[in-house]
């Protein structure tokens, strides 16, 4: 099955992030005006032009084009509250990732310093102050997306309903987070508490609730379709998530298969060295033995894993067969996905459902 | 002018708590319905305990009192959407708690273990774990405390109306965080600048915002009134925040003017050892000079600053009459506060005006 985007798609998806971008930019303008600030205060501007500028440096905003395409399954006509969802969504997701760059002492986000390692650029010797302060700059991006839903222009029976959907999300996707830390203590963690974990943390906020979000816009109750829109988006993480990993481990894809692999780059084996147990990870625990086995164990977790003991632990992988596999599986999910997405022509709009359709293999198809 | 609580106030004030301790425990109980929880886990369970635990450890609950007082200034009958505007507020105040006990790296509060330290204690060796999982705990109450509102059994202009003052405050409470962070970077923070940050960090959100609710579940448009319920909150919360500041580096009252103070107790000293700029801190630094100042000024951020220095430090307070200026400027505050609130009577019923009359005056005439 091979998935190609048809122009009239690419335009309408780059469409949306186009007007997506320009609103949040205007929010971020006019964000003074919807809360008191202490003045005079230096401290407190300076953290919204931190979470504008991470905002604003917003790659794919793939839980937006999601959000207005969810709409199209059911119109093509302008529907109130959709604006303020995608902010909501994109606040959210600017408040998960100051705190994951917390919890993960990441130096780097989307191409620019995280808020954190920007703050203790700022105050260097003072590592508690910078910490408190990425700390609550998380903490108001998390508010601010609450209350850009509550102040939509849109009938109180949808803003309630959309701030259902997004607090109930929020609230899942900290659980994800925790179930994420609490992955790292196992041994060798069951694949299918890893597929909860990829549920709860990523699919919920990234792919279901734009699908919910965009439907209760255009006027659809999304009650009876729920098991469908998640298994979708469970399927669509899952297959992504298992691609962040495998590139994580393997670098790059795209040297053909069996070939040595392209110049990892700086970022390749951060899982290794941060001791995450991810799905690329968890399948290496899995096939090596013995001493292999023992090398693994020994990298995982060492922020100091030198790169040949990266590239020891590729080579018993690609031994394995566990890049293969990986492949297989990645594959096999955006499938599924796809499957799924083509089964609700019944119900929606034909272009939507096609964008859908061909969603999960984007990635995918372009993997040697 | 002396407070007394008459016995019905003090039962009332009582029934309160109690009523409100025990529908906050059965919230907790039904927390599992509330949203998905990934299965198995044993991270998720045990984040929802400590969040219950600390909760749980409310003390005295004055931000509830003041929410069902204020609705007792329009009305005695039960109003819809008090109880989860209770809720919401002691959750934001859970979120709050878990948060400050990370960013001032807080082992104790409500006399058990911050959240923070009790991850700590659970990952010995796992420092970032325990950080993270902290994070993600006080994250959850947030979104807890939103959740909480949205689900009221109110009429959904209630509900609108309740949500809109808590992301109103609950942005203006993290802004006000910042700026506390702000002020230990001043060599002398103004005064009037102390009174701005502990406006926006505790006086919105434990005063301002329960007043505001309970007049809206009473079915009172709050906004006419909003100057002078803010001015209230500010001269409660600056009384009150001078109380704290001036315990912190005093040790209790009680001693009888002029007398040695009695034995601090461990606590007594930590805003210097932490570096904070506290109004009695500001007051002994625009009292000090030469010698005395540079003592102070090294105290200052030292978690290893010896008792006696601190002994020293007020005793340089005394003698500079920094005590006694702090307690008139606390009792100035409480007398201020409560003329605002005599002067409700034309708008709101006697008995509760009372209440709010009284109030900032308990504290007050317990001081020598």
């Amino acid at each position: 099955m091979h998935a190609t985007v048809n122009a009239a798609t690419l335009e309408r998806v780059l469409g949306h992030r186009t007007r997506f971008d320009a609103r949040f930019g205007q929010y971020f303008d006019s964000l003074a005006g919807r809360f008191d600030l202490p003045v005079p205060s230096r401290y407190v501007p300076r953290c919204l032009d931190l979470l504008r500028d991470l905002s604003m440096r917003g790659g794919k905003r793939l839980r937006v084009v999601l959000l207005y395409e969810a709409a199209r399954l059911v119109t093509t006509e302008e529907v109130p509250g959709l604006a303020e969802a995608a902010l909501s969504i994109e606040l959210l997701q600017t408040h998960g990732l100051v705190h994951d760059d917390i919890i993960d002492d990441a130096p780097l986000r989307r191409g620019g310093p995280s808020t954190y390692y920007a703050y203790r650029r700022e105050f260097p010797g003072h590592g508690a102050t910078a910490l408190g302060l990425a700390v609550l700059a998380g903490d108001l991006a998390g508010f601010l997306s609450t209350q850009v839903l509550l102040e939509a222009e849109a009938p109180v029976a949808l803003r309630q309903a959309l701030l259902g959907v997004h607090t109930r999300t929020a609230a899942e996707t900290v659980a994800g987070q925790i179930a994420d830390l609490e992955r790292d203590a196992h041994a060798l963690p069951d694949e299918e508490f890893l597929h909860t974990v990829t549920d709860f943390k990523s699919a919920r906020y990234s792919i279901l609730a734009p699908l919910t979000m965009g439907l209760l816009a255009a006027g659809e109750d999304p009650a009876p379709h729920r098991a469908r829109l998640h298994r979708y988006a469970r399927l669509v993480g899952i297959s992504e998530q298992m691609r962040d990993d495998c590139l994580d481990l393997f670098g790059p894809f795209g040297e053909g298969a069996g070939a040595a692999p392209a110049v990892a780059d700086k970022s390749t084996g951060a899982d290794i060295r941060s001791g995450r147990r991810t799905y690329a990870v968890r399948a290496v625990l899995a096939a090596a033995t013995g001493a292999d086995a023992a090398l693994v164990e020994a990298a995982l977790g060492d922020p100091r894993c030198p790169d040949a003991t990266l590239e020891r632990i590729r080579e018993i992988a690609r031994a394995a067969g566990v890049d293969g596999r990986l492949k297989a599986e990645i594959r096999r999910h955006a499938e599924e996905a796809a499957a799924e997405a083509a089964s609700w022509e019944p119900y929606w709009r034909a272009e939507a459902v096609e964008f859908f359709r061909s969603l999960p293999m984007w990635n995918v198809d372009r993997m040697p």
